[in-house]
Order: structure tokens, then sequence, then C-alpha cells
């Protein structure tokens, strides 16, 4: 394992309502010094997960949302943030009623994603839901969300198209395919 | 298709030397109305791209860089953004050379991915690069990267491992992996 960098100043360079930049000042082992900004505090400190809803081993539920980055409706997975003193389930389990109409029975966290590890310190669980029933919560969304359902063999179609491009969300489906069909297991 | 909310205001709220946020004021099709950030600006304008270079149908090349991000060493693919005047794939072949000390003679463009659609403007292309042969060219690196092989075999262990948790070199590899086995031609 390398020596890590040290790390001989972080201070905050700006900040807006939802986002935090840092500045970093390193020094790596072979001397080298550089400074690295980095996104912190999207998200404000809270958990941020993602959940994988499946009606059966195949077919899942997507959520289709206005996003103002790409300024289009998007193709996602459920996601948001646990709250104050919520488990991470059960924070799963409530953005999954929010957003697509749905509670699960069985909830189980896959496994940890970064979104650009150079320059962002975000991390996403990402939470696999099985054994789904009806219920909708009221959540804060401005309109309600588009509720699709896709099975794995939609994926080859599914990312050519230009309304589905998060790569976090491709990559839990993914996982969820190999998860489930215990190749991961092998 | 949804008809798009009306963004009747983008103004940016600050920026540092990397970054730049901008509050949008939306006015949704049902008269909702919101005011949303968003991370505009990362990367400076310059088409992102992210390389998967394969050593034949199963193995591929990672690099080990520092993340700032995530303050540790992580696996990723070799990435970087496309220079003015630049081609897209001469880009991917220019710092598969710089970061891994390889170039490809065919390179092919993927998809492309969003990073979180919702809050960041943020676009990367996907390249595969096939037909490998070494040849390193001098990049701005602070230090060496860890130059690694793996193989899609080793998918399951690798997303155990907290040093490879960027969920687009993830999608990157299982799409890959999909198209050279035909499984996104069937």
């Amino acid at each position: 394992m390398k020596k890590l960098p040290d790390i001989h100043d972080i201070r905050e360079v700006t900040r807006s309502a939802l986002f935090r930049v840092e500045q970093l000042k390193l020094r790596f082992s072979n001397g080298a010094e550089r400074t690295y900004e980095r996104l912190a505090g999207f998200g404000q400190g809270h958990q941020a997960v993602m959940v994988i809803p499946m009606l059966d081993d195949n077919r899942f539920v997507m959520i289709e949302e206005y996003a103002a980055g790409t300024e289009d409706y998007q193709l996602s997975l459920p996601k948001g943030l646990v709250e104050a003193g919520e488990d991470l389930l059960d924070g799963a389990n409530r953005e999954l009623k929010e957003e697509a109409g749905y509670g699960a029975r069985k909830l189980e966290h896959l496994t940890e994603f970064t979104l650009s590890p150079n320059y962002m310190t975000h991390r996403m669980q990402i939470v696999l839901a099985q054994d789904l029933y009806e219920e909708r919560l009221e959540g804060d969304e401005p309109e309600p969300l588009g509720v699709h359902v896709f099975s794995f063999d939609d994926l080859p179609e599914l990312i050519t198209r230009p309304d589905f491009s998060e790569a976090r969300a491709l990559a839990a489906l993914y996982l969820a395919r190999d998860t489930l069909s215990g190749r991961n297991h092998s």
C-alpha cells in the first residue's frame, strides 16, 4: 500500500445552499506538492441512499424525474438522503415509498459508491429492495414522478437512451443482476 | 413525454478554481415553482472521457491514484479531459498513454454517462480501447500511477474492495463485459 500524501492544509473556498468547496494542500511521499479542490458537504452530512426496487428477480421499478443538471426528464432509481436519527434501510424504504409508491419487506445493503473520488467526498449507499407492496408516502417533489417497470433484459436498450444516463443507477442495476443471478457468489 | 419546466432564471451563485454553482428558478407544468442549485462547469467546458483498456476480451487495465475526495488510493479507469481542438478518441488515447502506459489501435465510443443529472451538468464519454501496445506519455501527475491488471472474473471481488468505489468505472466495466460477450447485440 502506498504511503498517503500529507494534507497540510484544508480550508473552505466557497459555499452555497447545497455545495461546499474545499482547497487542500498536499505533499506526496515523493516530495511533490499540489493544491487540489474538492466538493465537500454535498448532501449536508446526511447519508445518501439509492434503492433498486425488484418486483421479481428480473423486473425492477424506475422513476422518471426532471433533472436540473441535464435539463430533461431522466430515468433513475429512487434515491435521497437518510434523515437525522433514521436507519439507513428505513430511509431507503421511505424514499422508495415517496418516489415510487412501493414499500419493501426485504432490504439489503449491497455496497457503497462514490461519484468522483478524486474531486468529491460524496458517497452513496446502494440498497436492494425485494418483496414489494404498494404504499405511497407524500414526498417534497414539485410534481408526481413517473413510475416505470423494466427488466434486466431491457438493459441493452436502456443504455442507448439519452434519458437514462446516470452511471450510479446503471452500476447498481448491473450489480443487482449479478447478485440475483448468483454470479457474485460463485 | 412530459412538458419540460420553464427555467425563468439562471444565475451564477459562486465559483472556485474548479467548480461553478448556478441557481435556477423553475416553473413546472403544474404551476409548482422551485429554486434549484446545480454544479455547472466542472471540467471547464472540455469533454471528459473515461477509457476501458482491454488486454483481451476478459482482462483490463486499471490505474491506482490518490483521490483527494476520499483521501485514499483508489482503483479506477484512465480518465481526463479532452483538450481544445483534440478529437474525443485521440484524447482518450492520450490519457491512456499518460496514465496507464498503453496506447490503443482500436478505440470505440460506447456511451455517455452523467454523474448526478439532478444536480450536475457534468457528462463523461466512455471509450472502449482494444489492441493495446506499450507507450507512455508524460502526464501532469504528482507521482507515477499504479497500473494493475484485472479480469471480468474479478468483478465480484472488486466490488467488495473499499479502494474500488467509483460507480462510473464499475458501470463502464459491466458495460464492456456485456458488449464484448455479445450480450448487448442479442
